[in-house]
């Protein structure tokens, strides 16, 4: 092991943000052409080099004059003047106008020599080729004099201007054709871990390989704040291939970000190469989730180890990383990347440390902002879309009061918080009910999660299923029945034809957890055989082999039966007939939608209750699903 | 002249959103790999094909067991299990756990058959080959069960689901490679005009040239809407090349716009072409500006007329034609494009049509947000700038009150309000220090505005220059001076020495409109003459050629020397040297930057406070400026 630098104490949150500020991530400014520079921002502030007009423009169509010509003009008093010509946009006037003469022209056109004021068409007459003016014009009017928008000399943009269209379009008037703008960093990200297999490539769930989720969520995260992502291959177990990378990346990076390199051997590598090529500022934050993170400097470029799972990740990058990459860009963070309410429960904080707590959001029904702490454990990929951002809990903070205000930092400026919230029963029909609703949420943890939350508040919609009591407020939107049964393999080869047939025959079965609906109807009917027979149901549950292990998502019973892991899973004919399973039914369990009353008339539930209006559409088309 | 289709009355704002509706704008919705897909919107549902994690996986270092080998485990009783292997991530286990066995397991790693928990290696402790176990954990402790994270079959993600980083890595975990997103419309942008040329060529302003503001301006907004542009050729005054690139574009875009074509013959090409291949749809919307906006149909593409103008064109675009391009990009706004703001003047409006009517935006020293019209003539493109938005104001409201609450329409979601407000005399050392204050906006109309505007409580500060009474109540920023005079050409030909060398002597001069303050320096010295004198001053003013037309901005009469337009200028010697002029000084005129009592704490203002400490340097860098 290589003689590490020693850290004694956790950096604070403000010394991290100091010790990556400090490494100053370069950007080299460019000049992109006029069409290629939307969303750049300016590097050097530009002057007017041109007037804007060119030239005293006609702003009407109608006659040139000398304004001194009109003077006294009125309807009973009118002034003739001669035509001598006409003059069009785009084109030199060839003629003057002199006193007692007028000139044809077009919006646009130049004013000719001579003359100091345009007479709208409207407000003439013509009589035997002489034009009738019945109306004074004063000099100037309807005209717009050279230089009257922009003149030659002047600040047309500063330096640090994002540019958006209207800059594009004074830009053009200028005849600018390319714009000196702030260079884009450019950002390696080095996905290291063992176990890590690109998107796309085949996996071996047997060799504990998973998906790289940093890779791309990072890279994705870069560019958003204004950065050039470049991904290297990850670095799997070979520490000199690792090695080699990142001095690689460090030459051809503005920054090098690394993630999950938490086991000793890659945080050795880290440490060699920084020590080497550069210098270790710190290792170590007192910040959850976080604590792990290496901040230092690999020979030219800046680096920055974040932390493995994927929720940490983007966090810490958020927090720390993004700020120094938009600096380096000239970019401002958009206000669209925080938002403010208020906690809808209590939450607790007795780390001694800086706290960034996964929230989701949610709007009450006169409009607020509901914050909700979500969490799914540390390393749940889910929490990356059951959360729209973070608030960061001070260390001094023991908890954060119910209704108290926070500022949540969004993921991205791109999220926005869903419009409608629904808790409870994975359900299949609910599922395909929710893609025809705009940016819903559908948190499909089960109807005793939907049912507790809807009680506290916090959800527009609880959707429940199997028995048990219903919230007597409640707002019932839909309901319908499903087919629930035993998912036998095809053939349903050991014959399996009721629930008894489960008792004592060594199959192996995939049960649901209790937080469903599903189980609590799998539950009352085996509460029903065993008041049947007049025992205890725990001596029946104690005789199915498997009872006691629930799988969480509806159709995870039927998938085990499908990979031979279970030999009967309990669940819907919907997913035996998905699946190509057998089917032994047992019953119809109703589902129901339950809307929260004083959200039923927010736009999201509204839309929500639209959508379910075609439900038997639906219906129609899952097997064993029936309208109530 | 061809037969047009009548349209007597114009069509309302509501019935051209309705016909822009009808055209359905297209887009082929595509599949692009995970690493291309942020911003875009998914265009199906996707679900899960695997279980996150596909194992049951150790989330922590330590000793994978049987949880009931350790039940009753304390520190007076611990339990000892044979170590017999180990597991890292990444790698398959080659060892089961058997009753009174532990195998060693880093995070990440697949729980070996046989065992159900894992116990932190920090709640062990090793002798002799024996691990010792201290603590009891139940099944299930320390495991991310396969399946808890995502289970395969489960609703991942919606259609219409914009992809932030968050998603990204939500279908990295999915090991997804690609994603149907909603397609790009695309969008053809033909600006017409004889006059127009495209920025980066040459322009001839004697010909009435100018730059085309459209093609790029509306190319980057169609861009910021989700849509993909293309530029076709501007089509100039060949009727004929503007019908085949019409027909081109018909045939290769979603969307057509025109914009620019008002003659009455591009507007009969429009009309053969849209009758001849498609459908017209209205000419005319009761809106201004937009009145002569055309709808219709190109064979398969839509098309819109847009407005010449560059901020009618934007603002129409905005109004009607970004929403549908958004809808068929299937993205929705962006909440930062409208905000919210009071009204910091009255605005009439007595137009009986819908108005649209171009803002600035304030905030007040409390954070609010002010609106307040800007009217910089139909045609300024500095609008472009100087407003940041707009507000509808139906037909039926005669006007806006102060402080009545308005919704605006910002240019760009990516607009973002100035931070300090500066109106005033244009003065380079000020436009200096305003480049290092970020998001500033400085409208350099002159002395007087900048004082009657800060009077009226609208900016935060006002530049102020010459003679006059300043408000006692403003805070001075700072000061300084400029020396002031007349510009010549190189060599003074005219051996121009004073004041009284122009007058009657048949020289041009160029002169500052009286909004500036050293046209109020000159006067005031012209009024000294006069009294020296005895005279009465436009005695004076009248024997000096010129006098009467003032320019705007402070260096275009030493411009209009230095292209021999007059012989001499009103204008300071930063001017004369920057431009390799003749200088003849008449003396040293005040500067001063005053703060609104109520904004001097507001974040802008103190930025360009702490900027205006550093003004003694850029006064040193600019010839004949002084600190005070």
């Amino acid at each position: 092991m290589t003689e590490r630098k020693e850290f004694r104490d956790l950096a604070t949150p403000e010394e991290a943000r100091a010790a990556i500020a400090s490494l100053e991530i370069e950007s080299t400014p460019e000049r992109v052409p006029l069409a290629e520079c939307r969303g750049r921002v300016l590097a050097d502030r530009i002057d007017a080099e041109i007037d804007v007009p060119g030239f005293d423009r006609a702003s009407m169509d109608g006659y040139a004059v000398r304004a001194r010509d009109t003077f006294g003009a009125d309807e009973r008093d009118p002034v003739e003047l001669s035509l001598v010509g006409v003059v069009h946009a785009g084109e030199p006037p060839d003629v003057d106008v002199g006193t007692g003469a007028c000139v044809e022209i077009s919006t646009g056109a130049v004013l000719p020599a001579g003359a100091d004021a345009v007479v709208p068409v409207e407000r003439t007459t013509e009589r035997e080729g002489e034009i009738v003016f019945e109306t004074a014009v004063a000099p100037g009017d309807s005209v717009m004099a050279a230089g009257a928008d922009v003149s030659a000399g002047e600040r047309a943009l500063g330096p640090g201007v994002v540019l958006t269209p209207r800059e594009i379009g004074l830009l053009s008037a200028l005849g600018v054709e390319s714009v000196p703008v702030a260079g884009t960093p450019v950002v390696g990200v080095i996905s290291t871990g063992d176990e890590l297999v690109r998107p796309g490539e085949a996996i071996d769930h047997r060799a504990g390989q998973i998906y790289d989720v940093n890779s791309y969520a990072v890279a994705a995260a870069v560019e958003e704040a204004g950065g050039d992502p470049v991904l290297y291959p990850h670095a799997g177990d070979d520490y000199d291939e690792m090695e080699r990378q990142l001095r690689v990346a460090a030459e051809e990076c503005d920054l090098v970000l690394t993630s999950g390199s938490t086991s000793a051997s890659a945080v050795d590598v880290v440490y060699r190469v920084v020590e080497e090529t550069g210098e270790l500022l710190l290792h170590g934050v007192s910040v959850k989730p976080g604590k792990p993170m290496i901040v230092g400097r690999l020979s030219t470029a800046a680096y920055v180890g974040l932390p493995g799972y994927p929720v940490s990740a983007l966090t810490i990058f958020r927090t720390f990383v993004a700020p120094a990459i938009r600096e380096a860009a000239g970019r401002p963070e958009p206000p669209s990347a925080t938002i403010t309410g208020r906690m809808a429960a209590r939450e607790r904080s007795e780390e001694g440390r800086t706290r960034l707590v996964p929230v989701g959001l949610v709007e009450d029904g006169e409009g607020a902002t509901l914050v909700y702490p979500v969490d799914r454990g540390s390393g749940a990929t889910t929490s990356l879309v059951a959360a729209d951002g973070f608030v960061e809990v001070d260390a001094d903070v023991d908890y954060l009061a119910v209704d108290e205000v926070v500022t949540v930092r969004l993921f991205s400026p791109d999220v926005r918080p869903p419009r409608v919230l629904c808790v409870g029963e994975d359900d299949p029909a609910f599922a395909r009910v929710v893609d025809d609703v705009r940016n819903p949420r559908y948190l499909a943890d089960g109807t005793r999660d939907g049912l507790r939350r809807l009680r506290a508040g916090l959800p527009d919609v609880a959707v429940v299923a199997g028995p048990g009591a219903r919230p007597a407020d409640a707002d019932e939107l839909a309901s319908w029945t499903r087919e629930w049964g035993l998912v036998v393999p095809p053939g349903n080869p050991d014959d399996v034809t009721a629930l008894d047939g489960l008792l004592g025959s060594g199959l192996r079965v995939s049960n649901r957890t209790t937080a469903n609906g599903l189980r609590g109807t799998f539950d009352a009917a085996l509460e029903d055989l065993a008041a049947d027979r007049d025992v205890a149901v725990g001596e029946l549950t104690d005789r199915i082999e498997g009872y006691e292990r629930g799988r969480r998502a509806h159709e995870s019973p039927a998938r085990a039966v499908a990979a031979g892991d279970a030999d009967v899973g309990l669940g819907l004919r919907a997913s035996a007939e998905k699946l190509g399973l057998g089917f032994v039914s047992l019953g119809a369990e109703p589902v129901s939608v339950l809307a929260s009353p004083d959200r039923v008339e927010k736009p999201g539930v509204r839309d929500l209750a639209d959508a379910l209006d075609g439900i038997d559409d639906v219906l129609g088309e899952i097997p064993g699903y029936e309208p109530e």
